[in-house]
């Protein structure tokens, strides 16, 4: 194991019961029903947990996005050509795509990482390069990367959480809530690889079509990932090994972006299907990042659901997406902020001067 | 029937065929994979429909939220005391209560209807005084409401969500998507005895808790509506028969509300049960009210279920809301804006140079 990711999780603490106790208090008081507005209520709760404050404030949200390509694409898992990966980069960077449209829509700036995109990019200002290779290796033949590769990978997703919640080394204040996303052609196959290792099930069972392949491409696809977990036998309790052997760039930065928030007490809103595998990731370096975390929805990709049971997390929303780039998480964000906001705002029965129940 | 309800049902007319093509093509140009963001798609869709826009733009979103007191209450439904209704109406002006902090985190403006609180409420300037009664009249003895009254306050809902919707009479833009609330303390008493003879269900079956009356609370509410519903036999096929025998005045003008907003092609984001009732009493008088709907939540009052499944609108969220006063409006219509941005500030495949499916 490596110093940065070890002294970064050695900071993560459990989530603060006496923030919770108040908040859970404060709920009871305002001017509605106990317990009336739900999910709203318990997030508000787990919010104060997190951040250790009684009645937290987000003013700055981030979608953390990370781009990464996958050897294995070359065996035709995707429905997509390898060059739409820097092609929706620059769709990123020129805010066209959907995730900069629903986070223009929540108040929230979108970071886009470079982890392994297979071509070199032109340096672009809103383009942060952690470059870790051109691409994974095609798993199906070889580990899709090296030991040393995904410690790196991880480790650039601490540095850069850590440096979007610092506001002294940030032009912008620091983030106080974070969003993952991700862009990477062909990455719902090592997606599906790391969930059937780590949930420990059958491969058919976590693996759909992704961009949308075909049945005869699904087919090939389940072959392929039973095949590569058969040849490299990953350790399900090895979350460095997976990554090693069937892991993507963008999945271990995603890791490390969720490691390094839980570390700095900042609540990390996880997407879809690839923000999930990567939050099984960082849950198998370190458990205490599981209630740091927040399933901003259910995707159609049917692995997902296999996640969201391991993870033993509740997603605020099931709208049938499967798009990924944090699309999901920037709306479960803009739920983050309403469930804050109902906690500090709302006026109590005594403020207001409402009788309670009889 | 009346003038003004049938003149304005008259003006009602489908969604619009051509601009729910164009916003589909358009749908299927933008650089993501087809269908990949599930429901919001669908419902751009079916907002152009309603606006007959084919990329509608929405600026101006208003929350109509409805009072309204119920002589029903005396027989001790609730948990809260109905002076709770007009000390919530305070509470709204007064920008303290859920629906304002969730209507300011969206963007929405509340607008606050005396349609019959049993008191008479100081003039303010925020309020809109409609009232039509100082209350319902108790439903277990006799009707809530003469026939004059029930076609006075569903005309009062047609004229607030017409003159929240033009420009020309109202100090600000005019709302050009609207939200329902409720609140009145009893009233998912008349929401059940409503929902349980249109839907043609047991009282049981869609009778709740409310705002948590308990086991013996709950077995007395579900008898006084079985034996009212006995007593007035309201017709099933008669929208006004049942609003007079056991509804109630702010439900009556949520049913005008969405009425009147359908036939100026305005989105209503109907909130959960209360307004669902009400969207029952609209599709009552006018069926070609419903592709104007869209539902913002699955309430955990039970009888909501049926109303969705009667209406046959699918909610976008559940997140176990039972609070009224439109505050899951709120929340959907925040997905309705994220919607319509996707489908009007995407780039195309051809604009940001992204390769198609292969």
């Amino acid at each position: 194991m490596n110093n940065l990711i070890d002294e970064t999780i050695a900071k993560i603490q459990p989530l603060d019961a006496n923030a919770m106790d108040a908040a859970r208090a404060r709920q009871d008081q305002l001017t509605k029903p106990h317990g009336a507005l739900g999910r709203l209520e318990t997030l508000s709760i787990q919010l104060a947990g997190i951040t250790a404050q009684a009645r937290p404030r987000f003013t700055q949200p981030a979608i953390i996005t990370m781009a990464g390509d996958h050897g294995i694409a070359r065996q035709g898992v995707s429905a997509y050509p390898a060059e739409v990966t820097p092609q929706m980069v620059f769709n990123f960077l020129s805010g066209g795509a959907a995730i900069n449209v629903l986070a223009r829509h929540v108040g929230a700036r979108v970071v886009i990482v470079d982890m392994g995109v297979a071509s070199e990019l032109p340096a672009h200002p809103d383009l942060v390069n952690a470059k870790i290779a051109l691409g994974t290796r095609d798993f199906s033949r070889e580990p899709a990367m090296t030991h040393d590769e995904a410690i790196r990978a991880v480790e650039a997703g601490i540095e850069i959480a850590t440096r979007e919640i610092t506001p002294s080394t940030h032009a912008q204040d620091g983030a106080d809530i974070l969003g993952t996303g991700d862009m990477g052609i062909g990455n719902t196959t090592p997606s599906a690889a790391i969930t059937a290792t780590i949930t420990r099930r059958t491969v058919k069972e976590v693996t759909g079509r992704g961009t949308g392949v075909d049945d005869a491409g699904l087919a090939r696809k389940i072959a392929m990932i039973e095949r590569a977990l058969d040849l490299h036998k990953p350790d399900a309790n090895d979350a460095l090994d997976i990554l090693c052997k069937v892991g993507g760039f963008e999945i271990a930065g995603l890791a490390g972006v969720m490691i390094g928030a839980a570390a700095r007490r900042v609540p990390v809103v996880i997407d879809g299907f690839i923000s999930g595998a990567a939050a099984l990731i960082a849950c198998g370096l370190a458990p205490t990042v599981q209630p740091y975390l927040i399933a901003a929805h259910r995707s159609v990709e049917i692995g997902h659901r296999a996640i969201l049971e391991h993870l033993r997390v509740e997603p605020l929303l099931d709208l049938d997406l499967r798009l990924g780039e944090g699309t999901g998480a920037a709306l479960g964000i803009s739920l983050c902020l309403a469930a804050a906001k109902i906690l500090d705002e709302m006026a109590t029965f005594a403020d207001a001067g409402v009788s309670e129940k009889s």
